[in-house]
């Protein structure tokens, strides 16, 4: 089964939003065994939308489309469908009466354009949406599935879990499965030289490496008729790729970095404090995007002032004066200082300098410092890094993030 | 000029990345007056590139394509685009040698598979990256241009913006300008309502709203043939909009609403800090991504632990034994307590329960207390939020800023 995602929107194509809906249900897709081979973006427009489903619908057979489920005049995505696939629009009393119900809960007024959301195609299969006012719906036509669904991610979600997944698990036949080897610290083109022969003889699994700044993804994907057989195919490379690769390996389950070592610190109870000055709550951030971490994660000062430094993590105001803010010596105190007063098992630092301004010709753009100190020993690290400011940042929490993970295996 | 954006990448498809690229682009496309029409995402299957870029070929004079010029063997972008239009692919020395020294500087090793990267279509225009191994080119044929650029986004913003954006600017006709008008606390709905009358008679401009996670957007689009033309067209339709919709507009600059706080504090000179526990850093993280603000952002304390709430914030544990780590009190104290340590002239606090768990009958996952402490005065207000984390923790640090925002106001 080959699946297409089109995203209706003119707020996509003018850059004021991420489609991000594609990603996340293309990794559901992927997860099912449905292979995704288009995503498409088109914009409000009755003439572009009818043609860009009209060629998705040649080559797919599965057209999940995000957006333009509105309450506004420019939203037209169940308007060209019904006219694609001929078929009449019918008004829903029954969401009718739920959109009046939610309007009441959440109290606020309905308007007279919401009712347009309560009119579906003929024989549509509709999608409740718990989370707003615009329900999505199913046609099936002609041996293809045309799936409608609104563009908040907020809403398409649960949606998309509630109804969208149980309806396509039914329709499966092929189980792709792949696996995914992450890897930090080696760079994409000499990865690939060390699983050369293996990519070379690929068929079933095959082998793609990818590249992300400072991280690389090794994945392995397979086909057949069960999960176990796909399975059975990949895990002997999936093996071999691990022990080749060896500790650059930080997951074979498709986890982010961060995600990893915030499941490792609270697997191995090991409670953490942070001292954050360059990267400016980015890593606090990442950390406790991880549901269950504040069980271990203490807190995290953000000292962006030098006093801030001094006060909360007991920087000496001689090491910032005879080594500056950005240095190892500093690292080292704030890693010590932040661990000090959270009484963690570990605590980590970083400073740095992320730009644009800021760097001398001696302390450039890009140099950081971090530091790990535990109960009987202070490790920092050096980096080098380029990029914009949001490259640095980002960088330079992965290797905060790898510094955890090592310590802690 | 119609553009389109063809992304190649099996990574995308499969959710592992998500294509910013395509919205980069997108922005500075419409900057230019150059109309997007389409996105597409096609793998890395030569079949499947070919056909696409086919359909791209009939629909847009522009084709920007990002991806598939890696050293790998499922790099096929330059292969695939060069038998398309029916050319060979030529060695450049220059840029084979350009590539040693890069290699050398970074003191990597330069593999086999990296000399493929120095092959390009005849005739193409090369356009050199800086920042990476991946060169991309341009190809000028039959009246369509081909633009191709590397994936990883490091690479490709530096080399967008130092040869296409120059390239392309010559060759512009129209000019499309746009303005929006950022609204934070009124829904879609009711904000169409309140501009119903303006969107019925658009033409030039063109008025359209989309919603995001608790912010809606009003675009007002105009094309003529200078940009001065297309202003004066917009103006009076920003000027009345504003106007209706009063302070619930937070920028008619296109700004995010944090960077517009942001960049309100540093114009100001408003000192701040900010006690976060819900978010975990998230607003320090992105309060931290406006340059410049080092400035006026002296720290942030990430108080996860009630220990810290104590001894950092100094909130009395019989606040928190009486009323709760999640109640206006704590809050209250939080951001007195910050802008205490700090000395800073305002501080702002968040607490609440950002699930999944965490939460209890009476005091539900989504509840959220913030509060803005200055010289005279501490407001606070509570957040009853839906959705799951991370929808929880962005909505509440948007109402966080918009405090912010309406105390500098």
């Amino acid at each position: 089964m080959k699946a297409e995602i089109l995203a209706v929107g003119t707020e996509i194509l003018m850059g004021q939003t991420v489609n991000t809906n594609a990603q996340y249900i293309s990794n559901i897709l992927t997860e099912l065994g449905i292979g995704v081979y288009y995503h498409g973006v088109v914009g409000d427009n009755t003439e572009r939308l009818r043609e860009c489903l009209t060629i998705s619908l040649t080559r797919a057979d599965i057209v999940i489309m995000t957006g333009g489920l509105g309450p506004t005049q420019d939203d037209l995505t169940k308007e060209t469908v019904a006219n694609v696939v001929n078929k009449k629009l019918i008004l829903n009393e029954e969401i009718l009466n739920k959109m009046k119900l939610f309007f009441k809960k959440i109290e606020k007024t309905m308007t007279q354009n919401n009712r347009k959301q309560a009119y579906f195609p003929e024989d549509s299969i509709i999608i409740h949406n718990t989370k707003g006012t615009a329900p999505g719906c199913i046609i099936e036509n002609e041996g293809k599935v045309i799936i409608m669904l609104p563009g908040p991610p907020s809403e398409m979600k649960p949606m998309f879990e509630e109804t969208v997944i149980p309806y396509l698990s039914k329709k499966n036949e092929f189980k792709i499965v792949s696996k995914f080897v992450k890897v930090f610290g080696i760079g994409e083109s000499i990865l690939e030289d060390m699983l050369l022969d293996l990519i070379d003889k690929q068929s079933n699994p095959t082998i793609a490496t990818y590249a992300k700044q400072g991280e690389v993804t090794v994945r392995v994907t397979s086909k057949s008729t069960s999960n176990e057989k796909s399975l059975e195919l990949i895990m002997p490379v999936i093996n071999e790729i691990h022990k080749r690769l060896g500790n650059a390996v930080y997951s074979t389950e498709n986890k982010r970095l961060d995600e990893a070592v915030g499941e490792l610190l609270i697997k191995k109870n090991i409670t953490i404090s942070i001292a954050e000055s360059c990267t400016g709550g980015l890593i606090s951030s990442k950390l406790s995007n991880i549901p269950g971490i504040s069980q271990v994660f203490n807190r995290a000062i953000i000292s962006y002032s030098n006093a801030s430094k001094m006060e909360n993590l007991g920087v000496k105001p001689e090491t910032i004066e005879k080594y500056g803010v950005v240095s190892k010596e500093t690292a080292i105190e704030m890693a010590k200082g932040i661990r000090d007063v959270s009484k963690t098992d570990i605590g980590v630092s970083i400073t740095g300098i992320a730009g644009p301004g800021g760097g001398t010709e001696e302390k450039p753009v890009g140099l950081v410092y971090i530091s790990l100190s535990s109960k009987d020993n202070v490790q920092y690290k050096e980096l080098r890094l380029f990029g914009d400011r949001s490259r640095i940042m980002n960088v330079a929490s992965l290797h905060v993030f790898d510094m955890i993970r090592l310590f802690l295996t």
